[in-house]
């Protein structure tokens, strides 16, 4: 087995031309539905055009009388007109058709009702004759038949994805059913003896299988239907069967994974064995090892000697199993192929020149897909880019734009602009607070609570002192910080004084919290100081250079007479205190420094160390934005304050508070 | 009965103050789902967090062998260092856990395989030893564990609708089930005499009942559970036991229509009788006659004195019935509703500055909202007001936005800049084409044809000469006409240049077609020519003055020394061929002058008169726009072709042809 990638264009002609051979590049097939709410999104196969007109009949537009508007003439306030009802005029509703030889309709609160004797009547409907004081124009509130559709009329062209309004307008046009485009059946094989379904318990080596569940989601999204199968184990001719059978009664067949070039990796051979592989790796990251190509069903593939007219062609896709290759697979070729199908446009997805925050280095040899946070700060829209691996699946979900970094590019530096392609509408973008700076679990709460307020709180975890420089560089709305000063004891101001001279902040205490060391339940080593850090069989995760706990490390060692080479581990560095935590609850170390929040989730012991203050800097001019002004209501709302305080380790008795310099 | 109509913002604080107090105005409910394709586009009612890490154990990300990274320490090309299989190196696939006291993953083509005697090794995947020439750095190629989450993080936030990617993070971070926001259930009630279900065969002052359907579909647009209940008789005790029925087992009730004030209409007193009606009357237009109120339900309505704990309250509104009204009152109140009982925030819809093609008059008390058509002709976003009426539902269907007259404003002049809504996407207003000018069937056609481009062809049918100035003006990108010179029997040339004596233009000729005399099947009046138009006992029907229908007519009654005003009906005028058509079908005028096409659908007969050109009008600086090139093609498709040849009247042959001085 090879596997060569292509470039990404050369893949999609390939894919195309194999369709197009097929003859399977356009609309699959149709089906007619009875009108009913039920075809909402469906997307119309055929144009609808008006079968009756509507109204059908010239049609009363107001409660009143019908009259002959020429027998009006000359009616005036000064000189009413008497019309006798039921010769000259005739009652009729909102909606009534209009009765013949009368072409004018006069609103009932136009009218006065009078009796035999011409004296005020009671009733206003059926009076013995009316006096009217104006006259009436011919077609006066009468909605003429076809005012809104007239017969042989264009109603909705095809291509149409119905809204409610469209289901209106079809049945008022007189038509019961609707040709919609069928919806294409898709079967999802996901295929690896590592997968174990959703709610079975785990174990090391085992992977919960969930992207079936994202392809099967993204199917439905695009006007396909999606049948999920069951785990089928790394075996060839387990796996020969399964796509054998899904060929038989599904327009397209997704192999996932077993797409690349190992031992365990039979898709490409299933692919040739029952059709053919026109396509094995794609120039593309995420997701290279993609497989294209047609399975044959028919007279070789159902066991009859049928003849070879039967043959159908189907076309198979493996898709990579690292989970952002499996959505962006989806995205780059499944897509496409139901968007032909359904007769469905691909929307285009809006676009948006941005700043990158941080370097992208990228492989010169492919397209370069990267996931990136897209905020608005002052007048600049910024992104930033998101973890690249591919099997981190929360940076797809955490992502509010796609960009591409084309072959032959290596990268691009921090603040170059690029297009990034959108996933949320530009107002989503703009009610963005972009946070940077230091990790505390707190932040993610305080997420939570501003999505009630429809604002997306985004943070970039990268340290108390990068943060400061983010707000330097204008690159976030606000900072979280717990920076020491050692030689005041005083948290945060000085360092605020030395990385944004000149900008004016507000300092908003969050949370007082203990750092201390995260050891394993029952502290099996025996650590109980910083001392302990200089023993041989002790291994410590360090947090990166410039993290507020990094600071407050050296500077207690610095106290302690203890050099960082002294530690083993020391240049081993994470970048949250969560990652600390699952380092050592992962015997990748034996302890590190953090705060006691992480203990809880991840059943650590903790050694405190020191109580810190860990505050908000905000830039005095977006104090007033409305996307942080929510800030403030949330410092003060009960359930935020004790959901943090139910926290091992935090005090909240300053949260929400202003610190000055007075009162630090 | 008593109607009074209350501002907009009035209403709406009274329908939320009323919802506030029934403690109703946040999520409904919540139910709790297994996570699979179901959930797809519900909202979650709580957050999500990880419960196990992801990766839950540290994990080989390529396929090769784990080490210790210490033993390889100084490995080199000209130094390379081997390692015995099994004791200081294992082979692992991707995604296998890394065996204890190994931290790194050396990529199987990164080693050379021996045999026992060192030599070259045929199997790679279990050697006796492998062969390396550089060293491996500690964590080299393992996706640590939680490298994506890390159990107790936050991985999706309450009111977040869940997409393809959030299933499957959710699956990742060991979750089986999701707690969304339980969909509302909404009755429908349609009420009134007149109403027909959907394909039953209606007759004069039947209607239709297609209402509840656009609303059922707006409802589950909305996140909502629909049920359309059948039609219910004008009767005040049907209506208030079907009201009385509905509200035990939904949370909204809406009753469509009867909510005016007339003999008929029985919605405010049932409002009234099982509940309380706080708004009778709100001022917009569309729909004012919008009724809001609370029903009451429980020991009084389940007809068991079950106490008064047991008492439910059930908002109602009773929704106007001209489809217009009911489809912009459910997106008035309706929507926010819904809103409010999911957790979705209403997407806050973009809006464009447009600039006005005609004026609009409005009522200064009321909030005025019109559907406007939206285009962008060079770099100017237009907005054409689409029919005004409340019964006219395909101005909403044609709608590209909507824009607000507000209270106290009694119109806009043509050329004034407003603010609009949109419905579509501004990437679609782009990639529209606006049409203005003579109507022709033919467009209809051609605007199907466009649709499978993705371009919307978008016509205004306002007369040949109107279509002249429109391109003069730049309010559009192309222009039908069909103007007969008197003078030189030339078609549109000699207009063209008087109109737009500045502008470079292209004509295409698009048909050749009959004008003659629309009359009814079998010409009951033997109407035979236009002499006939004189006679007593006939009632004409004419075309807007511009048109080139009407400049035709005119030519020929000027030959003949006819004047108009010897022509009953000479000054009743519509603005397309189908409307003359149908005002001579329905009776209203006995004959018209049109074209052929219109006979086929409306079965009229036709005298013809006079054979003429109808061509298209494209300014040079136009053609090569993306969305202008596809109508070349279009025009030489032999599907486009054949569609038009077969209308009665229209010759072809000339289809394409641009049309000069010299060839005219």
């Amino acid at each position: 087995m090879y596997l060569e990638d292509i470039p990404l264009p050369e893949a999609i002609e390939k894919l195309e031309n194999a369709l197009t051979g097929a003859n399977l590049w356009g609309v699959l097939g149709e089906e007619t539905l009875p009108v009913d709410e039920t075809c909402l999104g469906r997307i119309l196969a055929k144009p609808v055009w008006a079968r009756i007109s509507s109204p059908h009949y010239h049609s009363a537009a107001m409660d009143g009388f019908a009259v002959l508007a020429q027998t009006t003439a000359g009616a005036m306030a000064t000189h009413p007109t008497t019309l006798l009802v039921g010769e000259s005029a005739v009652y009729v509703d909102t909606g009534d058709p209009i009765p013949e030889s009368t072409d004018a309709v006069i609103p009932i609160e136009d009218v006065e009702a009078l009796d035999a004797e011409n004296q005020p009547a009671g009733v206003p409907r059926q009076p013995h004759a009316i006096r009217i004081r104006a006259a009436a124009t011919p077609w006066m509130h009468i909605r003429p038949m076809g005012e809104d559709m007239i017969a042989s009329q264009l109603v909705l062209p095809a291509g149409q994805r119905l809204r409610p309004v469209d289901l209106g307008v079809i049945a008022a046009s007189g038509n019961t059913e609707v040709t919609v485009a069928r919806r294409p059946r898709v079967a999802i094989i996901p295929t690896g003896s590592e997968l174990v379904p959703i709610g079975q318990t785990i174990f090391p080596g085992e992977i919960i299988e969930f992207n079936s569940l994202v392809l099967a989601g993204q199917i439905i999204e695009w006007g396909g239907e999606a049948s999920r199968f069951s785990i089928t184990k790394d075996d060839y001719q387990t796996l020969c069967e399964t796509v054998r059978r899904a060929a038989l009664d599904h327009d397209l067949v997704l192999i996932n994974a077993g797409s690349s070039a190992g031992s365990e990796d039979f898709t490409a051979r299933v692919v040739e064995e029952l059709g053919e592989l026109f396509v094995h790796g794609v120039a593309v990251r995420p997701g290279h090892p993609v497989i294209l190509g047609m399975l044959r069903t028919g007279r070789r593939l159902d066991g009859q000697d049928s003849g070879v007219t039967s043959e159908r062609r189907i076309p198979v896709i493996g898709i990579p199993g690292y989970p952002v290759s499996t959505a962006l697979t989806g995205e780059l070729f499944v897509q496409p192929i139901l968007a032909h199908w359904t007769g469905i446009r691909v929307p285009r997805s809006e676009k948006v020149q941005a700043i990158l925050t941080r370097k992208i280095t990228s492989p010169a040899g492919d397209d370069d897909f990267v996931r990136v946070a897209v905020g608005k700060v002052g007048d600049r829209i910024l992104a930033a880019p998101l973890a690249r691996g591919a099997g981190v699946l929360t940076s797809l979900v955490r992502a509010d734009g796609l960009a591409l970094i084309p072959r032959g590019s290596q990268g691009l530096p921090a603040g170059s602009t690029m297009e990034v392609k959108l996933y949320r509408s530009k107002e989503e973008i703009e009610r963005t607070v972009f946070a940077s700076g230091s990790h505390d679990i707190t932040m993610d709460i305080l997420a939570q609570f501003y999505s009630q307020y429809g604002i997306r709180l985004v943070a970039a975890n990268v340290g108390s002192i990068a943060g400061l420089v983010a707000l330097s560089r204008r690159e976030a709305h606000l900072s979280g910080a717990h920076l020491l000063d050692p030689e005041t004891g005083e948290y945060n101001l000085p360092y605020i004084e030395e990385y944004l001279p000149d900008v004016a902040v507000r300092v908003i205490s969050l949370v007082g919290r203990s750092q201390g060391l995260l050891v394993r339940k029952g502290n099996p080593q025996r650590i109980s100081s910083l001392q302990d850090l200089t023993r041989e069989d002790i291994t410590f995760v360090n947090r990166q250079r410039g993290a507020g706990t990094r600071i407050l490390l050296d500077y207690h060692l610095q106290q302690l007479g203890i050099s960082g080479d002294a530690i083993r581990g020391y240049k081993y560095q994470e970048y949250t205190h969560l990652a600390v935590g699952v380092a050592v609850a992962s015997g990748r170390a034996d302890c590190g420094l953090g705060i006691a929040a992480v203990t809880k989730s991840l059943e650590l012991d903790f050694i405190p160390l020191v109580e810190e203050r860990y505050d908000l800097i905000i830039p005095e001019d977006f104090i007033d934005l409305p996307s942080i002004q929510p800030l403030f209501e949330i410092l003060s709302d009960p359930n935020f304050r004790k959901m943090v305080a139910d926290l091992p380790g935090y005090d909240i008795s300053r949260m929400g508070e202003r610190i000055t310099n007075q009162t630090g």
